[in-house]
């Protein structure tokens, strides 16, 4: 140590310095026993029952029956973000002067609500819950891709003020934005060089051989695993694949919402148990709905735990410096697993 | 708004989306009166004057006549990292294993001490004292260019702990890297386009559309420009560049140091009192010892204050969100530097 560590699917170099590394136990931010409990219910928040009438009106709501739109009686709501980032009514054309160039940033920004609870979050709901919020994502995701000009939908999760997230209200948020990200199309580029050159995916391998391997498993499910990346950019980063190739999100099968839901209930569960609720942002990642990548894309969800700050030498370098490897958080976060579920298949056989 | 703009350089589209836009002063994290200011010198520091022996030994030092190594006596120091990313001692050898590969992070990793005194930062030295700063980097530049297996140096700055700075005595890093950075690559690529497709240095054009349009200028002097670039990735970020196309830094005459220290002072003193010393990093950009890149780079600073959180979004896309537009940015940057110094040439005198 340190080390380059190259990442099989983007080509990018993350470096791993352990020399400056804390243990797992000294990334908890506070005490366990200084962690504030937000009430169930909250009147001054927009996104708790009975305040439908503070966001702008929904989108779709899972629902009892009897009850109607913007009213309470939902258990995931999907609302308009009051503060978009894209929006379908552009004041600025497209147009080029000099060097520099501009156009609208045209596209949908919505919130999924994902509890009328103010005080859960995925770490501590139900799977059967959770399994509801993954529905909510397929559902926009579905509604979404077959729009004009979306060429993307991101779909992500902050948690925590210093992840970004400005109300504590659990909630998710889906784009539906103009352009394939540029890490979508950094990732797609070494993922079809992958195939020409072996004939398979990356993903698939990175799987397999992770699999075999065993030390940076997390948890395994029938269909699903938890792994801590080889080239983890950052301490505790974990993804969440499918094991069968599947290039897009939105191909997941219903009876499959319930599994996928309880992998990250568990991972994310472990994650805020083992590092005292730690900021996190999580990003699926998944096929772009116009583009031909069914041979070697494979749709996957990155966890981000926020416990460092980027600083100059990222920001310089592109490269991240990482100072936990992902042998050392994978161990940490089955530990945590199994300490609360001595049952459950850790995915470290090995 | 919001609208996506197009960096000139790289290609890259960052969202200008300003509905949620704070006016700059609501960026100020804390009352100016809150702000702690330390003490000249703590017994606890290991870089204050008497400490010397606590970090590895001197590699420089600009020091009064008659005093030795590793004493007082000195006004810039360069010691070793205590905990470096990257050494001459590496214990992993390149191995490929599946689709996974390391190599080993060889290089220097460097810290530069920029003051005797504890409490001072660029945004509060003189000009001369920061010119020695500058003379430093110079120095060391050229030091670590000769060395093999070194293919890009990189000097940065992280101010604060937000920004990643670990101890609170003033003090620069320079790095040795064995790689090209990904960032760095990418801005040559694009500057090479445009120089292919114009027969320009898109820097120079920038700088020249820049001076002519003077909404984003913050600083002129005979030999450099300050401005925040158009498309903006963060709220105040700003640019130094030489107004002449210089490819690489340490081509920096000497007779122009002062000159480059006192905008870098100007700049990031109003930074400092316009927003209430935020934590930022500022990194150099300069053209890489060996690649041939002198028709169409130009070196040049880039200063991040961090005043907003890099979230879901961000991590998902690859594309910045910007709650401030460089416009507004500047305009306030100029009116901190105007009112301190109503003599300056503040750059828009458009």
């Amino acid at each position: 140590m340190p080390e380059l560590r190259l990442d099989p699917v983007t080509g990018r170099w993350v470096l791993v310095a352990t020399e400056r590394a804390k243990r797992p136990k000294d990334f908890a931010q506070h005490d366990a026993a200084g962690l504030k409990v937000p009430p169930g219910h909250s009147d001054a928040c927009p996104f708790c029952p009975g305040n439908e009438r503070q966001t702008p009106p929904e989108i779709f709501s899972f629902r009892r029956d009897g009850t109607g739109p913007d009213e309470p009686g939902w258990w995931v709501r999907g609302v308009p973000n009051k503060y978009p980032a894209l929006t379908w009514e552009p004041t600025v054309k497209p147009s080029t002067s000099g060097v520099f160039s501009v156009r609208p940033a045209t596209g949908a920004h919505e919130v999924i609500i994902e509890s009328p609870l103010h005080n859960v979050s995925p770490a501590t709901m139900t799977h059967d819950d959770m399994a509801e919020v993954v529905r909510a994502y397929v559902h926009r995701y579905r509604a979404l891709a077959s729009a004009d000009d979306i060429r993307y939908i991101l779909i992500f999760r902050n948690h925590g003020r210093d992840a970004g997230a400005s109300l504590e209200h659990p909630h998710s948020q889906i784009a539906g934005v103009p352009l394939v990200p540029p890490v979508v199309l950094e990732e797609i580029a070494g993922a079809r060089q992958h195939q020409e050159t072996t004939g398979r995916c990356v993903f698939c391998d990175m799987v397999r051989q992770e699999l075999d391997a065993s030390a940076r498993m997390v948890l395994e499910t029938r269909e699903f695993v938890a792994l801590e990346p080889y080239a983890s950019k950052m301490p505790f980063e974990t993804w969440v694949l499918p094991k069968a190739h599947t290039p897009s999100f939105h191909e997941l099968d219903p009876s499959r919402h319930h599994e996928l839901a309880g992998v990250l209930v568990d991972v994310l569960g472990a994650i805020s148990r083992g590092l005292h609720d730690p900021p996190y942002n999580y990003i699926l990642h998944t096929a772009p709905p116009r583009e031909r990548c069914d041979g070697f894309y494979h749709w996957h969800i990155e966890i981000f735990p926020k416990l460092t700050v980027a600083a100059g030498f990222e920001f310089g370098m592109g490269v991240y410096i990482n100072i936990t490897t992902p042998e050392t958080a994978a161990e940490f976060l089955r530990n945590c697993i199994q300490a609360r579920d001595p049952g459950r298949n850790s995915g470290a056989q090995g």
